[in-house]
Order: structure tokens, then C-alpha cells, then sequence
């Protein structure tokens, strides 16, 4: 027989794939002698059979459930049901890996019409014992049937009214008496059943709720976002309730055993007496800071203190803790390594190794490579700043410098969004449903809610900027504006400013800088240059995009795409004027306008990058590209041209493509127009000439050939290059070396990639493409169906951001064999944008390439993900 | 030291991949001791050697040269230059295939001011010396130095003027005398030099041109229509020349062993006496009957049919013989496997199989597979062909129907096929510059030349039907327009319709009707069908189509594309009303409309397949394709469907995507409506009870779903059809047997085949879709670049066309090999274009699939190919 339910006693730390990340935990405490109520958790295999099962726990589970209980009820010293003296339980998701505010949790079950009695009298606290009994009505009306929750709200606030009630804690027991009846009047009436009185009913609805959760269209949402598989599930925990809302020697916190923002070395967080958990983290009442818990509770302090030591060492890395306290007595509900913002991860990561606790290894394992993102984040320009006056002020909550237009939605931020604006989200109090809006905007800022609320907890861990629990804002949603306590006004679509490091509010555009790397991040950078293997580039096209990129520790260019400098406005009259020459003279006419141009980019670029090398890929876009579309810009143009409209829009209509994607760019053009290569290889060499003669910088261009499907395309390109070099050379007097190379990104050139290294130097793999063309799927019209793929869990992660290991890196796995068997010193590469992806980052490691390249502001993620590769792949 | 230079009686019959057929079979005939001019062969190799050697003959190969010349200049007893006893040569090209009229010939090669009067002397006719001189002078211009003809022939016609001749042979030695100086003095002044009087130069720059030749593009459409790689190369065999024009004992001719018409068992060919090859080939002269040498040369006719008999049985095969009678004396100067209508050829291999000659397999291999199509085209509809009365009559040159507009050159036709009509080339007389031209005619006429005229010769290779020699009508290629000889004038665009098995030209449009297998091809598909391992399905999307394969063997339908039962105009009201509906409900009421008219497609087709397999694929284009996409289409549209404008714009413009082929079709339909699939689902099932209730016919339906890249996509689409077919059997009460099965059109699917076949019953191959994904070029935008493409020599055929084994194939075998990993008994078929192109075909055959499908009229093509494929790849 299978076991699908652990007691805590029974599990340990490093069973996490089947109790979850919190189970597990909940058994190490145990285990290590900590003060954690009795509990079970249910497995998530459990959780998998039940889907098998047609969403239903089969009876082999419900048996082991029950008798898991039993044993906790011994325990407890109290069963379920009895008047008496009821056992009262909490029920609460935990997945393999933490997915904070997605799943849903459930305290005081047990509770029903006989135990409330039997609680008031136990406790002999009537009031504590209704205020937990329309607690969990209303919980269990609401995460587990799913009535919602604004009628709850609508007859408290009702009540509250009638009495005269400001605060919750001033209702007295008879109005929260009221409150059930009313409460139970609701679930009646939605359900059309009577509210459940039978406890062990409740469980297992409670049970089915948390498995289903896992299913919610949120949690999908964060999976994807955080590439956690659909297949593991989530566990379920239950565990005797205690109490931090039985009175005021009572309370319930959070805490973290280092600063999660800084990284600073000293316990952190906030506790709320005479309260329960969901208080803390709704973030309807501010708590508390921790350290004053030393005064109110100095034996629970002390106690609290030496635990989360305790816990620190045990586990290595700093601690997210939550406690409750039950009449003076300490109750540890969860520990986990906690999260934290990245330059709280840096400095976390260099302590504990200065501290002997963890090896340099195990600390860069510690850092997640996309978190830097954050610290790459733009600041404000310090000026400005110091001009600037903020127009409120809140917490701190998730560092960084966000600017952008007010939206009060999550739906019209990623409207906004999609329309290329920069958003900035503005909510009363976030909540799961916001966080695709959230991941849209470029900072949050919200009205309720401490450092550990939902905003802030989310927006760290996306690297957003957050400033949270601005009281100093009044939020109109509806009205969708807000004004501020000194009588300022916004509505959507003004711009605002946030600094998601001091809390600080501007009504204004603030402009940013640059990140850089230093301190514990570049010592982070430094250990990991240490031991990855994979070299790191960058994809730039302009000096100043190169010397950012160098900056970040760029060790060369792995794709310059010459056409985006093709596109600048002095430019393209030359680039329009090549593209409707009727003949190969009017072309090169053309061309050698372009010629001078390229040739300084190049130069440019070759002085930024040093003696790095630079990879320099041919012109790839069709030519409809550079031509309008439009008849009223056709007609423009033509005029400016000195063309009739009808000539121009011939030649429009002759480079209309039904699949531009597959049809005449890369290495096409310049087979059909060898000339186009020419003048591109011309400017390549003359500028390393140049370069070298000015500066003495010994440049190797690398010329990449896009789009080659076939060795005799790279033949023929090659050959143009090859010749044209010669010429430069005996034209100039000089020697200089340069390499030819292509990308992979058509499948046929994975597939035949024996051959096609008999003419090339190196590889560069084009994912972007090359995930086009092996799914047969366009990224620019994907985006209209593949909502669809993930709600219906077809696709579990977005393959234009995660190389597809199954089919794609298949693909490229051979690639590489075939490479390396022609030409075994081969160079090989990745330049789309998975090159800055850490998954796909160790999936290059796996398959032996030499080097990703990435966008300048993902070469330090870039570093750290290829380090993380190295040791968790070591190569022979 | 390598050998490139072999003397005929140093090769034989199976050297052809280095002496060329021409080669190879002079050293056979040789060596069979057959009256061959002396002479050798300089290797295909040596072609290849000329190539890299950057279009030089090297030392090493002209030593070889001049060391055969020696040996056959001592076997002759002449001398190169010898001016008492001038030697003189034919220099001709011969690849390793076949290529009629893409190469070229030089004749009389050694002439020169001093030879041609030694000529005269030792012929004791000057007048025969002075035209051979003027030919060799013209020919040596043209060919080798690419002068153009009409300066020549301009001259000539000049003097010819002059002199009141009407006929070549009215003019005297002494015209002749005056043409060669001025023949001459044309070359001065175009090379800039003197006609080069040393006959070894004279050799080498003749070998050199054949070798260009290889290289023009006229051999590159051949090569590519043929898939003769271009590596091959060719020979050029040099030849003591004999003349057929040295008097009126003197001839020349072709011949046949059999009718390459009909296949008739009977010598058949034409002569020319006192005229050299080059009369008959470009059918200026018109030639007499071989049978009408029996009376001018009884004793050279008996040994020329003692020879004929000789070959035939030698090569138990029909030849296409060339040879020169010089007084008296006959020579052979070719013998080759003769080009024969598909009927002929069909005729030829069962009789030769009757007389013992040849074994069935033998016989099957034969046959080209492309020439059936030949057969298959229509004949004209006997009730109207009764009625109608020819214009004029020709020469039944290659048999067929033809029916189209009259254009009067090659790039006209091409434009207007282009164009979508259907085009008949006019022409006095074709030469290669029209070989494009008439493969896109539906037939060709020609004023002059026979049955061996180029016309002929290549419209039969390309199963075109054919009228040559039509001396009835007046050709004004500059006015594009035709008389008749009864007066009749028809221009450039009116109907003519011509039947290449009578000659008969007609004024006017027939109606023509389709082809049937029976006699000698019905005995070739049998035979076929005993050894073929392969089973041939058919695309086909209607009941007719279906028929129409069944009647050509069709053994079941590989693809039945249902979308275009939805471009009916009956039905695409309904298609758009679901397309333009905004939720499930209205989507569903639009679909139940459609689901009447799918099943009664399905019935149909089923019973008109009998108890063959049927496989339907569901829903494929997408949606866009259904709507307009003009303006006041959508205006007009809009009106009919009782929509504004604006609406019906948005969806249009909603729908609109940047690649289309990548974009949202396939399963993507049914994954983002099952309810689509559900309706199809419904139409398959239903139909398929109906069926079998009303005919008894148990119908096992295949379901196809498309653009597969992910299993998960097949499962999910497999799930609403698993679902809807059994309701759909729970609603009537009966089971019934189908299997459900995907396309591998995307290169993901051949990449993750193993996990694909979890799910599909069956893969067939969509190669159109997988070309065009592995190649990454759009098949309807590759055309403006693919010219490039061939000119350059990147492809060497078209990849639409023809597998491209190296690429497409690999992934195909990878896939077969993946798939019958996961189920062994998995069914693999291919449903592309490819599956009716017999190279394809072979592949498929060698990677172990178990069917091919392919239009209706390409059955009888596939059946033969795949027993070839059967016989050449034998499966254990």
C-alpha cells in the first residue's frame, strides 16, 4: 500500500518533492526538538492521484487521513467534534516549491455550531470563539466553496454599523454571534445546503479545495513565471490550530533571521498581537516590529531568538519564520529559506561564506540569476532625484526605481502595457488575481499592507519595484484616480515615479540610470567567473550598448545586427534608394553611400569591445522592411524619392511576402544581391584596418551569415566574403585576420550541420527562430492562441523564453555533434534570447558550447546561470 | 597518372558514368565490331577536372588528348592539317543521361584554308569541300565562340539572293568559295582575330565548349526537370568524320528498332541523302521514310536492319540509332535506348517481356513513372471531336489532347500559364531557348521539322502532346498570329486545340475527356502491383475525386482535406457565421449548420472508397482564409450577413496574422474551439453508421489531426474526439471501429515522435509543411528568389518537388524510427506533394513507410515507382 499521509514526526527536509517545501520543513522542526503543533501532511503524490482520480480522493486516502488524525486528536488530547473539548485544525497548501499567496489556506476548522459552544466555554471567551467561528465560515465560504467573499463583508460591515464599530476587535460576542447566524444565512443560500456541522466533512472539502487550487489559473500564471512544473503538485498540511487571537498575551508574526531587503544581519519582521495569521499577511492592520516583541514578550523573544538561530544554522541560509504565541506560549508554524530582494541575496551569499557556514559554490547556488535583474534595474539620476519632492511616502518594499503612467487594474496595466506604455500599477491592497497586471508594470504601489503583505512579498520576488502601505494616498479604484494627503489629485494615465528603496512617491516623470556592478555583486560576479565554463557575450549593436555590456563583464559581441543600423533616419534614403534600383550599378550606387556609415559603426564598435571579438551578422530582415506600407507613406516617399507613387508601390508590392518570416532575408539577399555582402565585408575589414593602424587593437571580425539552411549558401555568401577581404587587403597593403562563420537557426542547418562546418568557423545558434521554425509557430501571432495552450497545460512554458529541450535543443544537440565531428576546434554559440535564460544558459553548458550571448543587461544573470551550470554539471 | 582520354575499343556499355551514353555505347558498338568511325572519348571526369580547374583543360588531360588523336589519326591514315590527306573530325558532347538538344555538336572539325582544298582534291569535289568548310566555320563560330548564327545565315541568304538560288544545294562551289571568306571576315571582325586555321587549336577550343556547355543554363532546367546532378559532368567523344553529303550516294539518318510513337514492332525512322546530321535534327529538309531505303540502297538498308536487330537484342532494348551512308558505306554513330511514348514504352516493355527478351521486373524499370502522366492527361471527347474539322495537319509528334490560347514564343507562354490560362506554343521550330516554354504548354506546333525534329524529340520526353511539321499553316511569329492554308487567320490568344496522335490541328476548344488504364498499361500496373511493397492511397476531398482514384488504383485515401468542403459556396455562409461569432453558443449553432453537410461529404466519399481506409483530416487553414480581406468585400459582406462594416473588419483585422503558415491553424483551431473538432468528430462518426446501415460497407474512418507539434496537442484534441465519438455511438446505439492519428508536418513532430505515437495511431508525412518549415521558405514567396537559387547552383531541384533526403528526409527517418520505437505497428504514410514524385517515392520506400498518397492522377505513377522502388531496394 502506498503512503500518501506523513505525520510530521515522520518526514524530514529533504522529502520536499513529495510533503512540499512547507511539509517538509514542518517534519524537520519537529524532528530538531521545535515547539510545532501536531500534524500530518498529505502527500503530493495524493494531490497527482487525486487528478488521475477524476478530482476525487479515493477511499485508500481517506483512510490514511483519518488515521493520521487520530493520532494527532491522541496527541492534542482533544477530537474532533466533541463539545467538549473540539480539536480544531488549520489546513494548508505547500508545493515542492514556495508559491507565496497563490494557494490558499484555512484556520479553525472544526469548528461548528456544538464546538464553538464548547471553545467559549474551554476558553471561557465567548467573543474569541464566534470571532473564530465567522472567521472560518467565512474562509471556508470562500476558499473552499467558493461564494464570495464581498457578501461576508457586506453584513460584517453591517453590523459593525449598527453597533458603531470602528475597529473589528470592538464587536462584542453577541454581535459576532449575530455575524455566524448571518454568515450561515449566506452559505444557505448560495448553496442551497446547510453550512457543514460534520468537522471530518469539512477536512476533506478543505483537502479538495487546497488540490484544486493547484489548478487555478493563478497558480498557473506562477508557474509559468517561475518554470515549476504542473506534474508535482501541492501537499496539504494539517496541523492543530493555535491560537494568536485568544487575547492579548496572544499574537501571531513573521520574521526573517536576516533583513530580506538588505541583506543586513539581524532578525526582521513584524508581529500583530491578538491576532491571527491572515491579519499579518492581508496587511489590514500594520503590525508591529519584531524587535519590540522583546519588551511586550521578553521569555518569547529570547525563545524566538534562539530558535531562529538555530534554524539559520541548520539550514544554512537565512529564514523565513512565522510564529504564533497562544496565552504566552510559542508555536513555530513554518520556516523556509526566505525570499529576498537580490542585493539582499548578495550580500546574504557573501556573509554566510564569510561566516564559514556555506562554501563559495554553495553561495552562488544560493543567488537565483534572474533576481539580478533587479539590481540591473535603472535608479534615478541623482540630480533629478535631489530636485524632485516626493508627494507621499510608504514602505520600502521591493527596491529600484520605477516610473510610469497610473493605471488602478491589473487588466488595464497589461492593456496599457501591450500598447508599449510604461505602466505603474495603484491598488488599494494587491491580491493574487494582480499579478499578471504586476508583472506588466514597471512598479507598484499600494495604500494597505507591510513589508510582508502580498504586494511586497510578489514584487520582490518578480524584482519590481514596490512601494507598499502608503496611507498617504486615498485610492479611488473606481474612479480610477488618487489624491494624496497634501491634496494632489492623479488620474489614469499621469505619470508618477516610484523609489521602491526609501518608499518614496513623486508625481512626476523621473528619469533613471544605469545599474553597475560592485560590492558583494561583483564579488558574486567575481566567484562565479571563477568557475563556469561558458564563455559570455553580448548581443549589441552600438558602441554605447557594447561598453554597457562590457561594463556587465561582456567578454565580446556573439550578434551585432547590422540592420538595425540600417534603420537610423540618415541612413535609410540610402537603404530605400538600394532597395528600388532597378539594376545591379544603381544598386552599388546605393551601397556605396551605406559604405562609409558601416564602416564607423564598426569602428566604433571595435573600439568599445577592445580585442574582444565581435560577431557581426549580415543583413537579415526582408527589404519590405525598410519600405512604409501604407499608400499615404508610400506617396511621401516617393516625392521625396523623386518617384511616382506607382513605381514606388510597385516595388512595395513586389517585396510583399505571405511569410517574411521564411522568405527573402538572410543569406538570401545576398546570394540574390551579392553586393549587398560586399559592401557589408568591405566595411568589416576596412574598419579592423582602420582600427588597428589607429589604435592598435588587433581585431578579428567574425562574420556571421544569417538564415543558411543549406553548406552551398555559406559557400556561395563565403565566397563573396572571401573575395571581397582579398581586395580590401591588397587594396590597403595589410593582412588581417577574420574568421566566417553562420547561425543555426533554419532546422535544416542543425540537421545538416556536418556539412555546413566544412565552410564554417563557428556556430551561433539563432533560438528565436529556430524555436519558430521547429514549432512551426510565429512569435508575433502566437500571442493570440497561446492563452490557450497554457490554460489547457499544453504548453507549460513560453518556448521563446525557455529553449525547448525536447524538440529544439534536440535539434541543437545534434547541431553541435555533427559541428564538432567536421571541425572539431568549431566555435560554438547561441545569440537569441535564450542566451540570457538560465535555464536554456544550462542547457548550453550541457551541450558543450563555448559561449551565450545576451543583451547587455542580462550578462551578470548570464555569469551567474553559466556558473550554476558548471557546478551542477560538471564537465569531464 | 589518371586516365580522362579512352579510345572507343578501350570502353564498353556499362562505362557510361565516365564516357557518357554516347561514349559507352560507340565502345560497345565497337567492340560488337559494328561500322564505327575511329575515335575516343574524352571522360566525364575530365569535364569535372576542367571545372575545378577553373575552366582549364590541364597538361595532363590535353597529353591524352593529343596521344588518342595520334592512335586514331595512324588507324584513318590521315593527318591533322595534312593538306594532301586532311583528317577531320565530329566533335559531340555525351553525358552520362540522356540530354537531347542541350549540347552541342561541331562537325568537320580539321577544315581549314589549306585542308579544305585537299578536301576538294581528294573528293574530287570542291563544291562538297567549300560546304563542309562554310558549316564547320558557322558551326565552330556559334558554338565555341558564341557568334551569333544570324550574321552567318544573313550572309548566306545574301549570296543565295544574289545567285537566284531558292535551295542550299543550288549554290555552286564557287558561292560556296565566296561564303567561307566571308564567313571569315565576320569572325575577324567579332573575335579580333583570324579564324584559327590550326586544327589542334581548333580541337581544344571545341572539347572546351562542350564542357562550357554543361554549364549553360538551357542544361540547368533540363538537369533540374530531369534531376541529373550537375556533378556528373560530360563526356565528348571526337570522331572521324564521315559525310553523309558527299554525294547522292551519300546519307544520313536516325532510326528506330520500334515506333517510339506506338511501340509498334518495325524499323522506323527518316533519312536524308546527300546531307549531313544536323538537316535531319533541325528538320529544315523534310526527310524520307527509313522504309524507302530498301529501294535507293537495298544492300546498306539489309545491313542497317541487321543491325538494328543486332542492338535491339544486345541492349534488349528498343534504340534510337544515328548513322551516315558515304558512298555506299554505312557507319553507326550512335545507338542508344530510344525515347518512346509512355504507350510505347508500355507496348514495348510487355512485348519484350513476350518475346522472351526481358523479365517482368526488368520490364517495370523500363518505364519512366513521370512519362505515364502522359497517358493520363485527357483525349478529346469523341462526340466533339466528331464534329470538328481540322484546320490543318501535322505530324503526330507526341500524343495527346492539347487545348489553350495560342502564344508564338516561350516567355509569353510562361506568362500566361502564369497567369492561370491554358497555352499553346506556336512556333516555326522550337530550339532549347523554348524548353521552359513548352513544359508550360499544354501542347506545342511547330510549321517545320519531323519526328525527330527537337519539337518532337523533347515534347515526347516531357509528355506534351505535339503537332510538328504542320506545313499547313503560316507562322508570323513577329505579328503573332498564324493562316492557314484554307485561308483561316488566328492571333495570339484565340483557341486551338491539337491531338498529337493525329496531327490534326483544330480551330477551336474541344472538350477532352480523362484517361483509362487499360491494355498494355493495365498489364504494367499488375505486374506492378505483384512486386510493390508500398500501398498507394490518394488525396482526394470529394466523391468524384475518390472515383477517380479507385479507377487508377488507389487503394484508399490518404488525405481528405475537409476544408475545402467548407469553400463551398453553399456552406461558406455558415463557416463565416461561426467564425464571426463571439462566444461558444453562437459558434456552436453556426457549426450544427455545417455538420449536415460534412456528413453527407463523408457518406459519399465513403462509398465511393468501398472498404478502403479513408483518412480525413479536420479543419486545417486559417480562419482568415474564409473571409475577404478587400475593403469592399468586407463592405459587401458585411451587408449579407447582417453585420456593420466595422464589425466585420475587426474580425478580418483580428485575424490577420504576419505568417500565416506558422501561425493559427492546424489543431491550434481546435484546441482554442473544440467544439470545431466536435462537429467533425460528429460528421466522421455518423456518416460512417450511416454507411454501414445503408450499405453494409463497415467503414474504419482514420481521423488525421494536423500541424501536431506536441504530443499534448494530439492528446488534448484526441480527448474531444474520443469523448464525441462515443456519445455520438451511445446516441445511436452501435459501435464502430476508427482510429485517430496526426500529421508529421512540423519539424517538432519528427523530432518528438516516440512521445507522439503515445498517442496516434498512424503518421503521415506532410511534407509540403515540413519542407517548408525544415528549409524555412515559404513555398508561396520562394519563387521570387529560388531562380537565384538554381542559376547559382544552391539547389539543384526543387525541394516542393522532390524529398530532400539530406534534410527533410533525415527528420522523416528519424520520426519513422521514433515512431515505430512507441508502437511497432504504428501505420506511416506520407500525404504531400511528394507522395506522386517517384524519387520520393523511393525513399519512402527505403525508409519503410507503408503507404504513399497522391492526386488521383498520379496513382498509376506512384504504383510504378513504388515497384521500382520495391525492385531496386529489395526489404528483407
Amino acid at each position: 500500500m502506498k503512503k500518501y499521509v506523513y505525520l510530521f514526526k515522520e518526514g524530514n527536509a529533504n522529502m520536499r518533492d513529495i510533503l512540499g517545501g512547507k511539509g517538509a520543513n514542518l517534519a524537520e522542526m519537529t524532528n530538531l526538538g521545535l515547539p510545532v503543533p501536531y500534524g500530518f501532511t498529505v502527500s503530493t503524490e495524493a494531490c497527482t492521484q487525486y487528478y488521475e482520480d477524476g478530482r476525487k480522493i479515493n477511499d485508500e486516502i481517506l483512510g490514511q487521513i483519518y488515521e493520521a488524525l487520530d493520532v494527532i486528536e491522541k496527541q492534542a488530547g482533544k477530537k474532533f467534534g466533541d463539545p467538549e473539548n473540539p480539536f480544531l485544525v488549520s489546513v494548508r497548501s505547500g508545493a515542492r516549491a514556495s508559491m507565496p499567496g497563490m494557494m490558499d489556506t484555512i484556520l479553525n476548522l472544526g469548528l461548528n455550531d456544538q464546538t464553538v459552544v464548547g471553545l467559549a466555554k474551554l476558553t471561557n471567551n465567548e467573543r474569541f470563539a464566534y470571532d473564530s467561528y465567522r472567521r472560518f465560515i467565512m474562509m471556508f465560504s470562500d476558499v473552499v466553496m467558493e461564494i464570495s467573499k464581498l457578501k461576508f463583508d457586506a453584513v460584517f460591515d453591517e453590523v459593525k454599523k449598527k453597533n458603531n464599530c470602528k475597529l473589528d476587535t470592538e464587536l462584542n460576542a453577541e454581535n459576532l454571534k449575530l455575524i455566524t447566524v448571518k454568515f450561515k444565512e449566506i452559505y444557505q443560500q448560495e448553496k442551497g445546503t446547510e453550512f457543514p456541522q460534520d468537522p471530518r466533512e469539512q477536512l476533506i472539502e478543505a483537502v479538495k479545495a487546497v488540490f484544486r487550487s493547484w489548478d487555478n489559473p493563478r497558480a498557473d500564471v506562477y508557474r509559468r513565471m517561475n518554470d515549476i512544473p504542473y506534474s508535482w503538485g501541492t501537499a496539504v498540511n494539517v496541523q492543530s490550530m493555535v491560537f494568536g487571537n485568544m487575547g492579548n498575551d496572544c499574537g501571531t508574526g513573521v520574521a526573517f533571521t536576516r533583513n530580506p531587503s538588505t541583506g543586513e544581519k539581524a532578525l526582521y519582521g513584524e508581529f500583530l498581537m491578538n491576532a491571527q495569521g491572515e491579519d499579518v499577511v492581508a496587511g489590514i492592520r500594520t503590525p508591529s516590529q519584531i524587535s519590540e516583541l522583546q519588551q511586550s514578550q521578553p521569555a518569547v523573544y529570547k525563545q524566538f531568538v534562539r530558535i531562529a538561530n538555530t534554524l539559520e544554522q541548520h539550514y544554512r541560509d537565512m529564514q523565513d519564520m512565522e510564529f504564533t504565541i497562544e496565552r504566552g506560549k510559542l508555536f513555530m508554524l513554518q520556516t523556509r529559506n526566505g525570499k529576498r530582494t537580490a542585493s539582499a541575496a548578495l550580500k546574504i551569499a557573501v556573509d554566510l561564506v564569510n561566516e564559514g557556514l556555506i562554501t563559495k559554490e554553495e553561495a552562488l547556488l544560493k543567488i537565483e540569476p534572474k533576481s539580478l535583474d533587479a539590481l540591473l534595474h535603472p535608479t534615478f539620476e541623482p540630480n533629478a532625484l535631489k530636485k524632485a519632492k516626493p508627494i507621499a511616502k510608504g514602505l520600502p518594499a521591493s527596491p529600484g526605481a520605477a516610473c510610469g503612467r497610473v493605471y488602478f487594474n491589473a487588466s488595464d496595466c497589461i492593456d496599457a502595457s501591450k500598447r508599449g506604455e510604461k505602466v505603474v500599477l495603484v491598488r488599494l491592497e494587491t491580491s493574487p488575481e494582480d499579478i499578471e497586471g504586476m508583472y506588466a508594470a514597471e512598479g507598484v504601489l499600494t495604500a494597505r499592507g507591510g513589508m510582508t503583505s502580498h504586494a511586497a512579498v510578489v514584487a520582490r520576488g518578480m524584482g519590481t519595484c514596490c512601494v507598499s502601505g502608503c496611507s498617504e494616498v486615498m485610492i479611488l479604484e473606481k474612479s480610477r484616480k488618487f489624491t494624496t494627503t497634501s491634496g494632489l489629485s492623479f488620474n489614469e494615465g499621469d505619470w508618477i515615479s516610484l523609489d521602491g528603496s526609501t518608499g518614496n512617491v513623486y508625481g512626476e516623470a523621473l528619469p533613471t540610470i544605469e545599474a553597475q556592478v560592485s560590492g558583494n555583486f561583483a564579488t558574486i560576479m567575481q566567484w562565479a567567473d571563477e568557475v563556469r565554463q561558458l564563455k559570455v557575450r553580448t548581443n549589441a549593436d552600438n558602441p554605447h550598448d557594447a561598453a554597457t555590456a562590457v561594463s556587465f563583464g561582456a567578454e565580446g559581441i556573439g550578434l551585432c545586427r547590422t540592420e538595425h543600423m540600417f534603420f537610423d533616419e540618415n541612413r535609410i534614403p540610402a537603404v530605400r534608394e538600394m532597395i528600388v534600383s532597378k539594376d545591379e550599378n544603381s544598386r552599388r550606387r546605393a551601397l556605396s553611400k551605406l559604405l562609409p556609415m558601416q564602416r564607423s559603426d564598426f569602428k566604433g564598435i571595435y573600439k568599445a569591445m577592445g580585442s574582444r571579438p565581435v560577431t557581426i551578422r549580415f543583413l537579415d530582415p526582408p527589404l519590405h522592411e525598410f519600405l512604409p506600407s501604407e499608400d499615404n507613406d508610400i506617396k511621401a516617399l516617393a516625392k521625396e524619392m523623386g518617384l511616382t507613387f506607382e513605381e514606388l508601390k510597385l516595388t512595395v508590392t513586389s517585396l510583399r511576402e505571405m511569410n517574411p518570416m521564411l522568405g527573402h532575408r538572410g543569406c538570401r539577399l545576398s546570394i540574390t544581391y551579392p553586393e549587398i555582402a560586399e559592401m557589408q565585408t568591405r566595411a568589416v575589414i576596412e574598419a579592423a584596418i582602420e582600427t588597428r593602424q589607429e589604435t592598435g587593437i588587433s581585431v578579428v571580425p567574425e562574420i556571421m551569415v544569417p538564415l543558411v539552411g543549406d553548406v552551398k549558401e555559406l559557400e556561395f555568401v563565403k565566397d563573396v566574403i572571401d573575395r571581397t577581404a582579398k581586395e580590401v587587403m591588397a587594396e590597403r597593403n595589410v593582412e588581417i585576420p577574420y574568421v566566417v562563420g553562420t547561425m543555426i537557426e533554419v532546422p535544416r542547418a542543425a540537421l545538416t550541420a556536418d556539412k555546413i562546418a566544412e565552410q564554417a568557423r563557428f556556430f551561433s545558434f539563432g533560438t528565436n527562430d529556430l524555436s519558430q521554425m521547429t514549432f512551426g509557430l510565429s512569435r508575433d501571432d502566437a500571442g493570440k492562441f497561446l492563452d490557450d495552450y497554457y490554460k489547457k497545460r499544453i504548453y507549460e512554458f513560453d518556448p521563446f523564453a525557455r529553449v525547448d529541450q525536447e524538440g529544439v535543443g534536440r535539434l541543437m544537440k545534434l547541431a553541435a555533434e555533427l559541428g564538432r565531428k567536421t571541425r572539431p576546434d568549431i566555435k560554438l554559440g547561441i545569440c537569441g534570447e535564450h542566451g540570457g535564460d538560465p535555464s536554456s544558459i544550462e542547457f548550453c553548458h550541457q551541450i558543450g558550447l563555448n559561449y551565450v550571448s545576451c543583451s547587455p543587461f542580462r550578462v551578470p544573470i548570464a555569469r551567474l546561470a553559466a556558473a550554476q551550470a558548471a557546478i551542477r554539471n560538471p564537465r569531464d
